[in-house]
């Protein structure tokens, strides 16, 4: 417990962010969860709870809530970064004046589409923290929220400070393991959200669990090249962090990107499947970064390209996964243990 | 067409042999299905159907039924194996003095207990054919039988037949794919039946998505380790025959196996939920002789060994998922690239 002496604080009002704000309570520590928006962060003090992104979760009474930098910052003692790729650059910057130094666990799954950043990458560049860590895995918040049984993986370079998150984290229902492979880890956890979308589309298309599987094989395959060429430790992808969070995130009701696969699928164009999702589907900002990644690297990525042309480019997705059930698994040939 | 002059004999009135007739019927091949049961013969060959074990499906004209031995082999040119493995060694004897020397495709998934033979090298022991090779990977019999997309693999040593094989098989919806690697795709195939009896005993107790996949990413990992002791290709588990078909197997809502242990999870005894169900479930018997498989390799398969202890030494279900959840998450950090 004098692992980390102040607050935990976690910055973010979405469904990881207070789960593990809940989590960290559970376990004794105090937590502050800052929000951008003051409306929204007085209501979820008020009502002791997070409505849009968590409901039917009470907040524990250690855990409080705040819009204001200076309060988030006075005590904490390590941040949660926990906001999507999408606003993490904006958040990061417009925090920075209060940023008092603390090491960071980011906690959000992407790659920023311009900068290829993952995000532990953008936080480094933007907060300069003493040190940083990534949590992944497959960790639904739901299901942290309401104590079912879910193991993650604590990745970064600094080994006392990972182990540190360790044991803030882990209790008997929620364990967490440590690995030095950051890069790995964090492209698993950023990948997985465009296979899901695929995987959403062959279940919005009804191809059924044959087809799926396939998909989640060939997916976990494509993640994997992309990462080793940019470094990652390969066994990393057998994981928790890679295909445990694959599966869960392709398998789950909860999964926002299996769900706007699903409705592209079922026909819906996603202007309309925007509009009426209050989440962030990290897998569709993902997919531009993938497909600059895959160029970049050389890497072939089927899947993500297909996507792509699904997401930006008008390809029906009856078409794209067509052509994508026979070029991926044509691929198969050329990467899978003597498979031709 | 020229590659096997004559009918498909598929051995074993089962759902997924019965769909491979019906697959190379659509591919304008004939096709006979041997039953032992003259009876069910006689109904299946008059209904035009197997409304035991594929219901709702229509046996195309080009697929016969009979019980005879000699008017099962009479025109064989390939034999497809599909009996369970409980049943396979009196089948293949009682056949034996029909068998007219055709080679054959093994289309079951298990492991002998007391031999500890896999499926095709029980019929090389019984049969002696002059090739053989196995067919596996994300298959549900009933999706294959209604034309949704579904790829294999088909693995054997004589690159010649398995060649002929695939182009039997496939068709725009269904694709085979070769691999060399015929134990690796063996094991994985029998193996993935005791892992899908774990995942079913986490439904059953509601542990959620978070700690089925857990199990599945670390079920995988057993699987590999006792098939690479055998001499398997570590990627063969990557790959369809591997980590395709344990999804499949884990999250259909037909499989067999699963559903065994969701009744046990949800605490029915074993010989209830044998007594109301027509099918096997082939992951029962294979659960002893991965446990055999697992010391006589002297290969940690702690999965395996506790859904052992359920099957076959009472244990309760709630605590042998407690017991593996603790445990072979803490052997996750011997074998999985850095994970500790």
């Amino acid at each position: 417990m004098t692992d980390f002496n102040g607050e935990i604080l976690v910055v973010g009002d979405g469904g990881w962010g207070t789960a593990l704000a809940c989590l960290v309570a559970a376990n004794g520590r105090s937590a502050v969860i800052w929000s951008y928006d003051p409306d929204y962060a007085a209501l979820m003090q008020r009502s002791r709870s997070n409505p849009k992104f968590l409901p039917g979760v009470e907040l524990p009474p250690a855990v409080a809530v705040t819009s204001d930098p200076g309060r988030a910052f006075a005590r904490a003692a390590l941040v949660v970064f926990a906001v999507p790729t999408k606003y993490a650059r904006s958040v990061l910057d417009r925090l920075a004046p209060a940023y008092n130094g603390a090491p960071v666990l980011s906690a959000s799954k992407g790659i920023e589409p311009d900068s290829l950043l993952t995000n532990s990458a953008l936080v480094r560049e933007r907060w300069s923290p003493p040190a940083i860590a990534v949590v992944s895995g497959p960790s639904h918040a739901e299901e942290v929220a309401r104590g079912k049984p879910t193991t993650v993986v604590v990745a970064g370079p600094d080994t006392g400070f990972i182990a540190a998150v360790q044991r803030l984290l882990s209790n008997d229902r929620f364990r967490a393991y440590t690995n030095p492979d950051t890069v790995g880890v964090e492209i698993a956890g950023a990948l997985k959200n465009v296979i899901a979308i695929a995987a959403g589309i062959s279940d919005g298309m009804d191809l059924g669990d044959n087809a799926k599987s396939a998909l989640i094989t060939r997916g976990l395959a494509e993640m994997r090249r992309l990462g080793v060429a940019m470094g990652a430790i390969p066994d990393t992808f057998a994981g928790l962090a890679g295909m445990g969070d694959l599966i869960t995130t392709c398998i789950s009701p909860f999964g926002r990107n299996r769900r706007v696969g699903l409705e592209l699928g079922r026909g819906r164009k996603l202007s309309d499947i925007l509009a009426s999702m209050e989440m962030v589907a990290e897998g569709i900002t993902t997919t531009r970064a993938a497909v600059r990644l895959a160029e970049r690297h050389r890497v072939e990525m089927p899947i993500c390209y297909e996507v792509h042309r699904v997401l930006f480019e008008d390809k029906p997705p009856r078409r794209a996964l067509l052509d994508l059930m026979t070029r991926s698994l044509k691929s198969e040939l050329e990467d899978a243990g003597g498979e031709r």
